[in-house]
């Protein structure tokens, strides 16, 4: 797609739709990802392109979740890895959980990429986030070697580690379908989802919604681990998905 | 992605999918061409996927500019193509018009792939629309051989035919972007375009805005010109468009 100037008001997003469209040519993504990406571009249009209060509350209180969760995972797929895989490993280290690879379309070919493209992210987010290198390497890369199964899900999309989503009872999971979220959320998980569309059947079922684009919401993620000073409050997830719709109609009315 | 069961909600939208993912990997379509269909994805969702009274208004509206046009052209590109192109090649013949490959990303093998495709659409179209395929066999597919260019554009995309869009004074554009957009309206032409998003660019500077999906508007508008029953009425596309942002508003609150 070419260069993009500094200058461009729309840069950000315009990045993303590039590491998107590399993702792919790398065979990291499966034929509809990039169809997912663009429905996500659009919701981001409406939110302004910003992170929300709405998305921040959320923030905070998936971090919350995290830390004081008994044994936590992050779970990605393709467009996650494509778009925050080395700020989720440098999560995964502040967590002390694994990252696991758990793709709708699973194909041998599609796992192995994947897979490659998270060593190399973790060797990147040595040098990204110095302060916390001792962790980072520790963090385990789950998805190749499924020795479970999600329940209630059919094909090779239900497979999982056991050490992993299996086990864990705390689960951050970005860009999920709605299947494995009310998969998940029927384990009795604790589900913190990233989905640009707060009317999404996974935006609506989970225990904590983010609504915001994966590389803005990420590091603000990061940072909040890193901080450790959150504190539990009463969490409405269905309140706070109104606020955030009210928050698009308020952009769509000026 | 598999077949979509005759009963599954959203079975139009999956079969649109998957008509640009074959289109993808025929390789008629640039790279970011399915992350604007999700874009679109995104838009006809919040618009209930049905097309609304303000869309059915806006297609009469284009069939009477087309049929009162003094030369008109229908301008395509690959999404268009895959989507509607058949269906495009029928309305071109009720008009008499031709239809003109004018993409973005411009390349001797899109072109290429784009052309002859719309041969073998041009084929089906006879079978598919008997009671005009005289027509439909005089219907010129233009944009191999450009011999003008749109004033004010840069590159590749500005190249046009001389006896197409150059000529024209109206032209039916589906999924045009912002720029050609604005310098076809700076060229003094009745430009109407269909575009799921109408807070975009190219739907706020149109002359004539469809806000609705292609392969449901398609044939409606192919119904219209065929009926040529249609009267002139005092077309305000900002009302028609403040109208559609209404209607999703009202989904969206629901």
């Amino acid at each position: 797609m070419g260069d993009i100037p500094e200058s461009h008001p729309r840069r950000e997003s315009l990045l993303s739709r590039q590491k998107l469209v590399d993702a792919a040519s790398k065979g990291m993504l499966a034929e509809s990802a990039l169809i997912a990406h663009g429905r996500g571009e659009a919701f981001d249009y409406l939110l302004g392109e910003k992170t929300c209060d709405t998305a921040r509350l959320a923030i905070t209180e998936t971090a919350y979740r995290l830390l004081n969760s008994e044994k936590c995972v992050i779970s990605v797929n393709g467009n996650t890895v494509a778009l925050a895989g080395p700020q989720l490993i440098a999560c995964a280290a502040v967590l002390n959980c694994p990252v696991e690879v758990n793709i709708y379309y699973r194909t041998p070919k599609r796992m192995e990429v994947l897979l490659s493209t998270l060593m190399e992210q973790q060797q990147l987010a040595l040098k990204l986030y110095p302060q916390i290198k001792n962790k980072i390497s520790e963090v385990k890369i789950l998805g190749g070697d499924p020795d479970g199964r999600i329940p209630n899900l059919d094909g090779p999309r239900a497979k999982c580690h056991s050490d992993g989503i299996l086990s864990a009872d705390t689960i951050l999971v970005p860009l999920e379908d709605g299947d494995r979220c009310e998969a998940l959320i029927a384990m009795g998980k604790t589900v913190c989802v990233i989905d640009l569309n707060p009317l999404s059947r996974t935006a609506q079922m989970a225990t904590v919604t983010i609504v915001d684009e994966l590389t803005r919401c990420v590091p603000i993620l990061l940072e909040t681990l890193i901080q450790n000073s959150v504190k539990s409050i009463n969490w409405n997830n269905k309140e706070n998905l109104e606020n955030t719709i009210q928050e698009i109609l308020k952009n769509f009315n000026s």
